[in-house]
């Protein structure tokens, strides 16, 4: 029995369903799950809190939250330092800091590609986070992000299930780009492909366009605007990527990957294919 | 400082987001959010490890989970029965399951328009996992349900912020039928209201198209073509809310109500608008 | 020559259509239609005037009307009992009832899939009525409702064109579910088919929506956003329908099934091929 | 109690509801409407069986057919000439043909908006057919032919209900092109208005492109794709006559006009609005 | 080098591009192309400054304009008969006034579907204009005009290539209706092909509702109506054109034809084929 | 009268149409327009021969191209600095290099908003050229850049009219960035000025995915797959821009200014209102 522990601070896309991506049937068998989680929160309080969790003893564990390399992600690495862990997050986006985090022996999968939210009280509220959550996980499980981390933590699985103590956990070191991504999302058709990557392109504009947003402008019209012109644009990837998984649709080449009870990959591609 | 502690076992579309929608800015004083979770299973064994979360001595729990009268959600509520808490379920849809539930101590908000996946190997992976529970999740926000829930959380942790200890604390007993949901939408066009109240409707179908995927169905062709019936449903239930949403943007009333520092709920309409 | 007579009460979405579909092309020998029809209404006076129909001396007789058990449609069958009938209608739901109709001599098919609508004068207008009939047409002719029909009266009309007296004439007694309809619909892609049952499903809430709005709402407000949700879902199942259509479209393998001038029915799927 | 009979030869778009739009809730007091129909062709034995109408005594009568000069209508117009009469047609389209109608009598409504249809065996089955009804429907509908017809049919229905015998009937003479109609329509918002005027426009294509299909056309591919191209265009009039109507959901300006009891046609504009 | 002159006068839709369409890379050697343009205005001031463009000798010149017959082109014409010239244009529609084109020696290319624009300072302003523009580009490309134009023309440039004196330069005379412009659109899917012929059709309709606006209505409110609705008709198409095209990207059968470094005409179907 | 020359060398979205936006009617007084290009080629050949052009002495010059700052570009530059000009570009991005040709006394208006095409003969031909800068039109149009080029070569040109010598003419130094452009879009609901300024920030995305198709790809699946998605990422752009201008039509405020006679720029909002 591997046992999975996921830290969860603020926020992403991905933190969502990062707890379920691994057995969504909820029927695998030789793991268990447990998860910690903050809240909204990500400060140096919810960091320390994360120590209780140690008492569980998991085999591996996933600290997901945006911007790795604020303090309250950073305590929690300090923390955790000592056991096998990967990260996963918005950033760093620099070379030098991801390298870093190798160096203190962390994995990590860093999603450029999981966009920065518009997160001003003039705009957001809890409805429109929703919205925007919805159209960020489309585009994450259509565009192959999905899919990235599911086979990348199920590697980790594989190798604790086979060898709990021995050779050393290797652990991913990816900067998850969009045409990184596209590579898992498993399209049939090459133009359904590029609009999913279209689509991977046009997240990371909603980051650049929700940063003032978050940090630098102060005028209320400003904020408004430039926060909706953000969501629209998450929007329209949104749609893309839809249009992308409509198009294999079309074509019954929905490409499928799901976990048999014994953790192992199984695919399949048309509808009515058992899956093996 | 609230207290919220957050149970999760297993899965519902609003499962994603409980543990944001009262914290959407990550900046609301006053509150300390925690989370323990179960991933995907929700077993007796997970409903036993619940237990280490009574150290943390939150001021009231949200225990959600689907199908609350399951076994493991069932061992959940006996275990935390002496601490206030609030179920949020997609059933009991009976009212004597309910009854029982109220009488034993426990608020709850039951949601029928919370739909069942179509959680079959043959057609569910990770990625038609989350392009589904990104659908629920539109509808979920744009139709009343985020904000119902938004509200009555609001309106437990304002109750223990003035009397942390005294009077007993009230708790909601809703069965949040599309009805009582679209009430809390703060819809101002009456098409974009009619169009999410569909939506809401559309979804109640989605549970009983993929109810037999899940449980009497052995057909391999049969189960993909009505999981894939069910999931197109959420669909056209995910479209007809997004399009309600956009006629309310083309009228200039979208309704916001995000938190305050302080928590107070703060309101607008008009895009540049001032929330007050 | 068969001589096919249709008697209609009250509006379906079938009665648009179903004096058309054996002779689509208004050019199919061996077989007469003649109509007599009592507009909207289809009380008990409406029902004894159906009793001058009878000098055309049909060889078989359509009686077509919503809710077959209500007394005007009851009254019209107890006219007729001595003809050759099949019954077309939205009901009865209960097993019972349509034994009884078999027993009583009659064949009959049973649409749960052609739904109420929103029948309140605060609400339905001659314009809105055109239009929510439309869009049921949509889904009736995609996915296979028409087709259904158009093959089990051509059953009829070939018994009678062989043995116009001779061993009785077999009826069908069809309670056309969604999976019973999707069969008859002829696609060839899974998601096309997919999304046509999936219209079904919405379909028959759009009944289960529109039913208060006809019998039992009051408030005014409510009998208009009800009604107008029931009619937004028969959009959405329409616009599924039409998707549907789309995806057999792009891939050049919409099934047609025409008469030829003696009546017998040719098929083709590929645009330019020829119908044999 | 006035008496309207419908004999019905062939079929329009019109055809599928012309029974119905006086009295769209079933509910009207004081008409009675008795239909006679010979299914999809009009013939001249079609035409003759209409006499067996006659004994029903109608106050007025509409008769119904696609090319009113063809020789069936032709026949029964003759046969009918002594009852007062009014046509509604897609043609004659010739000035001198309509006045030609005038001078013996007949009242009509000429309808180059109901498009013909693509008639070949290569291309249409009842299903397509049906789909293209559909479309068609739509259009008149929306743009404002229903309403035409409708507020024409009850003056008439109205004299005959205030004045049984004395002075003479005054019938409709109307050839309703796009801008005739529109004026019916009820728009609001004047883009609105004109998308359904576009609607309008193009469907008087789709019987230019129609026409070489149904009559001089030899070739199979071309048979089949101009066909399928008229379609396509009466497809794109729907869906811009479904635009016209959203935008007046968007702004709450949809107009309606219902009969009330007495056949007083009510009226209103916003959804919860009371008619009147 | 052959040296090609284009004089363009006024504006067609085709005109946007006209001189890009044998070059679309910028890197085709053998062809040199200098362009004299007029602006909006097609007046005799701007025929008479044609001249000026004599003194490039160019060997062949095209010259486009809306309306071939007007009295600016027509002088246009006169002034260059003696060089070998290709008019394109919206018109002549009257196929004398083409033989008279074709008997002075010009070669043509009419295009009834480079529609007429709703030319009336009530309704047109410079974003409208580009608005259209846009729409009817997208119409052209999609539907086979620009391709019947690029073959068209690498034609003449070829003669002229290979031949720069010798026998007499043959161009082509050309009316291109719908039917001769699908055939050069290359569609592999048959209903593709049917939306671009159905767009091509409607376009036909722009010109006949925009011919009033420009010409004989004078009301305000009915020059702005008529002149939106046909705006959204030329919309409509755009959309057709657009789905036609969808349809080809997602069977991957975009047929592409791009000019290789010595101007031969490569070919491609699918995306990841190398064009040769 | 006014003369205005114009240089087209290559291609840029707005040089479409550069040449229709200051008399979109063709019935402006006051001005002349004469146009010189080279098509799509811009090499040091084609700028020699823009000399002959300086023979119309025009009173001011547009010169339009990519990359302004390109050989061919600067060699035209360098030979009409003596004539008051305006330097049309989608770069230099740099703020010095556009500091460098201020001081060369050039007006500018650089357009970051222009997007780069993904010019590959592997996957660009006529037709994907045309349809891509029909997108680009699409946005340019409707978000602000039109207009505001539209107002800038107005000012120019009011200033020649009145004093034709005499003090020196002010030519405006313009980086439209998203934000600039937007504010000249004339939005009156600020969600569909978000949607327009998405559009915006989506195109600069088109230019950065673009470019290593054009200049350093090597694989052709790369090529293809990354070209194609530009191409998507502009659709998408193209989608955003129609919807808001959608939105602004279903309020009647679509905001339009057309040239009076006299080049006065008239104003109006609603659809029937007059221009003024």
């Amino acid at each position: 029995m591997v046992k999975i522990g996921i830290i969860k601070m603020g926020n992403l896309g991905m933190s969502q369903v990062i707890t379920l991506i691994q057995d969504e049937m909820a029927a695998r068998e030789g793991i268990t799950v447990r998860v910690f989680g903050t809240g909204a929160k990500m400060g140096l309080a919810e960091a320390l809190d994360t120590e209780n969790f140690k008492q569980w003893q998991a085999d591996f564990v996933i600290i997901i939250s945006p911007n790795a390399t604020a303090p309250g992600p950073t305590a929690v690495l300090e923390a955790w330092k000592n056991v096998p862990c990967i990260v996963i997050s918005d950033g760093p986006k620099k070379k030098e800091a991801r390298d870093a985090l190798e160096q203190q022996g962390f994995g990590y999968i860093i999603l450029p590609v999981d966009p920065l939210i518009g997160a001003k009280r003039e705009f957001l509220d809890p409805v429109e986070m929703v919205v925007f959550n919805a159209d960020v996980m489309k585009v994450l499980s259509i565009c192959g992000v999905v899919r990235l981390l599911q086979e990348e933590l199920d590697k980790i699985t594989e190798q604790l299930g086979f060898q709990k103590s021995g050779k050393k956990l290797e652990l991913p070191h990816i900067f998850a780009k969009p045409e990184k991504c596209i590579q898992h999302a498993g399209f049939s058709n090459p133009y359904a492909k590029a609009k999913a990557l279209a689509a991977l392109h046009i997240v990371e504009k909603v980051a650049q366009v929700n940063y003032p947003v978050c940090f630098t402008l102060k005028n209320l019209d400003q904020i408004c605007l430039t926060a909706a012109a953000g969501h629209e644009i998450m929007g329209a990837a949104a749609n893309l990527a839809t249009q992308a998984r409509e198009i294999e649709k079309s074509n019954d080449t929905v490409f499928r990957q799901s976990h048999a009870k014994n953790g192992i990959l199984l695919t399949k591609t048309k509808l009515y294919e058992k899956p093996k």
